[in-house]
């Protein structure tokens, strides 16, 4: 499954420090993710991502944030492998020859 | 904490029998949910309630759907115990003081 | 179309204070609404609702907070009417049904 | 303000030819979006973005689409100017940092 994922301190207004905590957690497990200016995307299982999301959520507490919101997204499609990168160029090789049709 | 999650098959049309499908995991597991129009809120604990979102998400692929989007929004205080009940009432207290200034 | 729309300061802990002033703008505005304990759901049409959300929205800014986090999840169907009471109806309908079943 | 959008239909399977056509209206309005596997990112104002944004909702009932699902995630922040770009380079930046340290 492809998901992203957004967590955030409440009470704090940069939250580049957190986010970066965030991060160094998803890499330090190995997973196969992929930051943006609104969250970061994840490609893989669910029993492999949501104990890394729930480390880094639990970790923001313990940085002495009192209050966390957590926003997750899923897209699980089982009739056939999506990867993340499928998903851009899907898209953009459809946009590609509407504009080649023209 | 208190989480809103909104779990959909991404092709069907009508999906309340999805929803009463999920519910029905919900009540079976013992969760403190209330629905509303767009999703249902549970108050619980991490390791109480994403077993449970797991579950009813993958009950949909068993039902013949094929690719599920789901939605979890995670609302997590430590500085004080908040009820889902208390984030409502507070709300309704501060416009009926407001009002009763007027 | 029906919408869920959540308005947070992200520089402040406490947010019932901020949610009430929203809720006073959505009532003045005469909107279909509903508050749950992780948002308000609306009933009405695009150009009904969307301004008052950004009326909301900027109302934040103008009470002192530097950071404003929104999240609208629509929902809008064309090919029948449908109000925000009738998803939760239908639900609890099937629900019903399902157990008499038994 | 910085903001991702997601708008599929929700009686379809497969959703990139309706992300494409999204992105078309995107680009035809002149907005500074990017594109990732789970949503675009747009950074502009309120009243340049939302009216495009209602736009490309519109367009796929048009394309036959009978339900829409568009989920909008807003980061307003009005202390600082901050650039979609900064956001994910400040993280970097830190991170960077920390492992120079180590």
């Amino acid at each position: 499954m492809i998901l992203e994922v957004s967590i955030s301190p409440l009470n704090k207004k940069s939250l580049s420090k957190y986010v970066a905590e965030v991060i160094r957690i998803f890499e330090e497990a190995g997973l196969n993710y992929e930051l943006n200016p609104m969250g970061t995307v994840i490609e893989g299982e669910w029993d492999q991502i949501m104990p890394v999301i729930k480390r880094a959520h639990e970790r923001l507490f313990e940085l002495g944030v009192t209050r966390v919101s957590t926003l997750i997204k899923i897209d699980d499609r089982r009739d056939k492998k999506v990867r993340k990168s499928d998903k851009v160029e899907s898209v953009k090789r459809i946009l590609k020859e509407k504009y080649l049709d023209k």
